[in-house]
């Protein structure tokens, strides 16, 4: 799209810039015409991440947005940006623009694509506000690419300004709710460019290190025929002339699988709960990160793979995204996350002894509450210096019916949750595999034969012992940044009262 | 687990044997007692991959199925089985095995998991009906670890004959109804093992492509508000005291993170159809790998980025398995897969053109039928002398409303498919980045624009041109393998008619 015939199809310019005859620059600047795949230029577009001293007095192509724009006189500043990354880029009158040019540039709306030409030059003075802080763009050429409405339904400053600095200073912040009634806007934030990245980094790790182990990746269908696992907080499907359910975990699923050979197995899939909990960690729809394997004789060889696991997706993440992470910061500001090798791994009896020397009082065979999950993350931070353990052995009554007993003591059971910055991230467990041993237990919690027909029958044929666990990855990540909701670390969040965009 | 404690717990050897007061070898077998993760002994086992002439008068330890027993006078071979691969074993009357220790390996039933400890012995003449041919397994000891059930719902030996030798020698072959009815045993055989093993290759070199070209991995929901694409073929969802769908593909919500500025992303997910079509090749669930991406002038930059993916697909699957498509031609003989560099991309026209040099008789505007799409395959396989190919240019008519006209010629448009043998695999396209033509292409195509608002409104505060497509999974890995239904090559299928197990 050489620039003679990008002002061809310049239709659009505002006709008093079109009137005034006297414009030198008038090939210089304009609104393209939609690009339909019209033609093929071979123009080159530089990164914004790329414009560094090494490019300096180059004459450069840059797609980006305008981020913020300011005329002063002659002379109008804009801010480019791209995603994680922004440059300043100057537009004075002069041999290439014309005072008509600096006023187009200074009408376009914020949020705008625009396609520039200019010579990339170094500053005196390094500019604190821009990620690009040695150079600045001097602006030759001008096209408008896709133009933005006018009014923004939120400032992308606001949307990343941190929120001590909004109630200290008064400055205005934006709320939850109108970040995810407008994410499209509220996703290009540095923060939020940086979070997804940082995902998308999660779920790759996830797999290397799996595949890496001799895991094969699964596909795990999400429309079932019974609510497998009881009963409860399960959507209801309409399925031609039947209802169907949306599967509240893989796991009948990763179990059959081992079943069938496939020894170590993963899946990465959406997971739906129609619970009505509006907390800040809950969401009716979620991706689990799901992990089951066959072992040979205890159920701590695939606790210490899931661990590793782990640990290898937190390596991985200080390795290669230390920019995201120090973006997320600036906003969020946070400790880094802490972690042992191996793993710190507490007995459940023990986690009770450390609450219990903090005062507080609870039965050998109670569940963990949400705040006592987090008094016990702050006493075991304390005592260990991690942020990341897996708690072992819980009481055999607060698990499901299919966790394996402990031979050891009928009341404490082969299963474990992971915890990172004391929330729970895993839960898991070794399961059983003895068809009458599973019988026994599902009637002992009074769940209905007949509708774990299947799951039962699948260890007819021979069935290898076996553990797994699931992984929360928007609770992963929000975690690991520090962050305070699942909300933004998921980019459409489903929950009890949100399901748009 | 040593011997000697495995043997203390051997509480369930069959009276007959446990009478025998001459069992000089009762300490060197029985049925290990379940394994409830009572102790870690250090024991290796050896994979039986592994047993080949490098470890030949080596005693190792194996976990396997009993595939199949054969008593025979004095002695008992077993044919022991691990994914893909299987091994010889013999257990007979001597210094280690009793008559009784063989009569017991003889009677383990099939599909039963086993522990043995045995020696590794080179064998005079190649054992053709295994994969490890040139050993086989002197069994010492011999623990069942679980029992299969005696009577198996389907023979393994069945289940991967090769039709042809099922019609010609009338031998059993498995119909597919009984192999989905039990899949956890369908799926443990050679072919089913291949076929998964590749597909989750297929996964991995797709992620592995993209990530390397800077794609990022999104999660996009499923479960939606409004049946944004149209609203026919949705599934209802009740959703609290609302209702909500089930998403018919990652679509709307790639495009908003284009409009966010992610540039280029990609996801692996569900995607729901509720069509009642109980064809070959479709499914109410299937597993979409989807790409969407910003391009600067082309929507062929796009074209080439999918084109190369699938091509790093297809080379990495012919690299890294071809054990795995050797093991799948045994039972389902195919060509390989013939692929071009770059590739193949014709018009619409050109195809109209081949069809009607055929003898078909087509109209400009018309698509193209199953019948047609396969006939079009051969012919371009005859002429080109490639399996996969890109039809580029449909008619405008015959595609979504959100697709880009082409610039050229109104009765086209920048829109395409990809072929694998003939059948369609991908269906992509430019879509409408502006507000106003695809406000007017919806109002043309009679769709509700308050149904599509939120759709429509991602477009309003600058959106780059962008282009993307989704493939099926199912199709890639079955068009691949040349099999012949897609229930082949999803693990727990879902039609109109199947939704367990």
């Amino acid at each position: 799209m050489p620039s003679a015939s990008a002002s061809r199809r310049s239709q659009e310019k505002p006709r008093e810039i079109m009137d005034a005859a006297e414009d030198y620059a008038k090939e210089r600047y304009g609104v393209y015409s939609m690009i339909q795949s019209q033609e093929k230029p071979d123009r080159v577009l530089v990164r914004v991440s790329d414009l560094t001293l090494h490019k300096a007095d180059e004459v450069v192509w840059v797609r980006a947005r305008v981020h913020t724009s300011r005329a002063k006189g002659k002379q109008c500043f804009l801010v480019l940006r791209q995603q994680q990354f922004n440059v300043q880029a100057l537009v004075a009158v002069g041999d290439h623009a014309s005072k008509q040019m600096v006023k187009f540039a200074a009408n376009i709306n914020k949020e705008s694509i625009v396609d520039i030409e200019g010579v990339v030059r170094k500053v005196n003075q390094k500019i604190g506000s821009c990620t690009q802080q040695d150079v600045e763009l001097h602006v030759q050429k001008i096209y408008v690419v896709s133009l933005a409405e006018p009014r923004l339904p939120l400032q992308l400053d606001d949307a990343v300004r941190p929120e001590v600095e909004g109630e200290e200073e008064g400055r205005a912040t934006v709320n939850q709710d109108t970040r995810l009634d407008n994410r499209v806007i509220d996703l290009r934030t540095s923060t939020s460019q940086a979070v997804f990245r940082l995902q998308s980094g999660i779920c790759h790790l996830f797999r290397e290190t799996l595949i890496n182990k001799g895991f094969v990746e699964i596909q795990t269908p999400k429309i079932i025929s019974a609510a497998s696992e009881g009963g409860a907080n399960v959507f209801t499907v309409s399925y031609f002339k039947n209802n169907a359910y949306l599967a509240q975990s893989p796991q009948l699923y990763k179990q059959m699988c081992i079943c069938a050979d496939f020894e170590k197995v993963f899946c990465i899939g959406p997971v739906f709960r129609a619970e009505d909990s509006n907390t800040h960690r809950h969401l009716t729809e979620f991706v689990g990160l799901d992990i089951e394997m066959a072992f040979n004789y205890h159920y701590h060889e695939v606790v210490e793979e899931i661990a590793d696991t782990l640990v290898q997706i937190f390596k991985g993440l200080q390795e290669r995204f230390q920019t995201e992470i120090q973006t997320v910061n600036k906003q969020f500001p946070c400790e880094p996350f802490k972690f042992l090798e191996p793993t710190l791994r507490l007995e459940y009896c023990e986690a009770l002894a450390m609450l219990r020397e903090a005062g507080i009082e609870m039965g050998d065979e109670e569940d963990l509450s949400t705040p006592n999950e987090k008094l016990l993350g702050r006493l075991v931070k304390e005592k260990y210096d991690t942020d990341f353990y897996i708690l072992d052995k819980y009481p055999l009554a607060v698990r499901p019916f299919y966790t394996m007993p402990d031979p050891r003591n009928p009341k404490q059971s082969n299963s474990y949750d992971m915890f990172m910055r004391g929330e729970e991230i895993l839960s898991g467990a070794q399961r059983i595999h003895d068809v009458q041993l599973l019988t026994e237990r599902a009637l002992h919690h009074g769940i209905d034969l007949e509708k774990i027909k299947a799951y039962i029958d699948s260890f007819r044929f021979g069935a290898p012992p076996h553990a797994g666990g699931g992984i929360g990855l928007e609770r992963v990540t929000m975690l690991f940044l520090g962050l305070h909701n699942v909300r933004q670390t998921s980019m459409f969040p489903r929950d009890p009262k949100r399901l748009t965009p």
